[in-house]
């Protein structure tokens, strides 16, 4: 999905959120366990109930790899179950030395219909550069992200005063365009975004956090929305797991129909 | 397998090698295509002709994952067939927050018999901890990585004079052992190695990059090796791909008899 039919979709249904599937088996309802593939049966239910109300959904990889093989048919599975309307985020956080990252491109962005992988970006430009080689897909750079972690190093102070996730940010820019590349910066840091919206003023940000992590969406949406829009709001465990009974999936579709109808009064 | 006995295999063996296999099925001779499953005899044939050589094996995700589902079973299937004698080790670079962090240090740690996986530190300390929680199992944290892109990044200065490499290995030093933290140095940094042991003088350092990448050996072994050997120097594509005959497995058994042949010299 290219920047002009993401934007078409954002506008035309009125909200930017996105559902991020990480489904753990522990934690979906018990009445699933005795199908054959419980993970793929819950996620079916979550995005038919969910379609309506987002843009995107964002498959947590390290869910369905805790399940071995197993867990990575329920993946193939869901990312080729999501309607092609809906922009399909690996949520892989990849990035290893140029030709190992080739292969793990075709893997998300060629065999599979992802239309977008996040990416670590520790490693560099040869790192980061064979996520951008498809048509229409996207790499999802790591910026700053929502957990506490992200003092440890995002937050350093380089020589000259930027900060570490800045100077990702600035120099990652360079290595692709605003229409195959987007940043991940958390929702938990909200201050941050108006500056960032000038290193960066015309990237789309994957904004997690929101919900179980504490993020505001008043707040990310005021600071960080750009004249496109710009922002992908993701939310999986308030949205997923609002429900453990049979109504599951429709209190589900509740949650991201609440998140989409305060979402369309910032649009 | 803990230090103490990964120390007593290097010992007795005369040999720090480990032997990545990066299997690509575009790369393996033609006569394995019509085999089931031409990864893992591939795999079976490289392990049987090189165990006796090498300390470890490196499993590098990617070329797994290139093949879907198919190539997890390959991945599986090969990780159970690497002796219990020899470290196993997930080139898997993960890490995310902690509840997702979690999940992947069971695929690799509890699921599967690995004995190590290599981590991205980018995201901090609650992304890298999850992988310390396993008796005798370990996370191997990206130092300063062999390739160009180590420059963008890595190689950064901070503000008081570290760098950013020599930050992450200080700070990530701090939460865990030198038991279950060994750290990712590209072969190709050998001017760095003396410097690094001031900071790191006893934890291992996995090293790639020698072979293909031009990282060499003698170097690597006199700059970098402490009281305990504290090196595991790795080749993947210079050793799995020497011949692309029907010998492919013997001649890479000599490939990896000369490393250890090598080794036994500096050890």
């Amino acid at each position: 999905m290219n920047r002009a039919e993401l934007v078409s979709q954002i506008r035309s249904k009125g909200t930017y959120l996105c559902v991020g599937l990480d489904t753990d088996p522990a934690k979906i309802p018990d009445f699933l366990l005795q199908d054959k593939d419980p993970v793929f049966e819950f996620n079916k239910a979550i995005i038919d109930a969910t379609a309506p109300y987002c843009v995107g959904y964002k498959i947590n990889t390290a869910f369905y790899e805790a399940q071995g093989l197993k867990g990575w048919e329920s993946m193939e599975k869901t990312v080729n179950y999501i309607p092609e309307t809906h922009f399909r985020i690996a949520d892989a956080k990849r990035g290893d030395i140029g030709n190992t990252s080739s292969q793990y491109a075709i893997a998300f962005l060629h065999n599979l219909p992802f239309d977008a992988i996040t990416i670590a970006p520790y490693m560099g430009e040869d790192s980061v550069k064979p996520f951008l080689q498809f048509e229409g897909k996207w790499a999802i750079v790591l910026g700053l992200t929502s957990n506490p972690g992200a003092a440890d190093f995002e937050l350093k102070e380089l020589n000259g005063g930027e900060r570490v996730y800045e100077n990702v940010i600035r120099t990652v820019a360079g290595w692709g365009t605003t229409d195959n590349l987007m940043f991940v910066v958390g929702a938990t840091r909200a201050d941050e975004f108006l500056n960032l919206r000038t290193i960066s003023p015309d990237h789309f940000f994957l904004v997690p956090g929101v919900g179980a992590q504490g993020g505001s969406l008043a707040e990310i949406s005021k600071k960080a929305m750009n004249k496109d829009v710009g922002i992908l709001v993701n939310s999986s465990r308030e949205i997923i797991y609002a429900s453990a009974g049979r109504d599951f999936a429709s209190v589900a579709g509740q949650k991201a129909a609440a998140y989409a109808a305060e979402m369309s009064q910032y649009l």
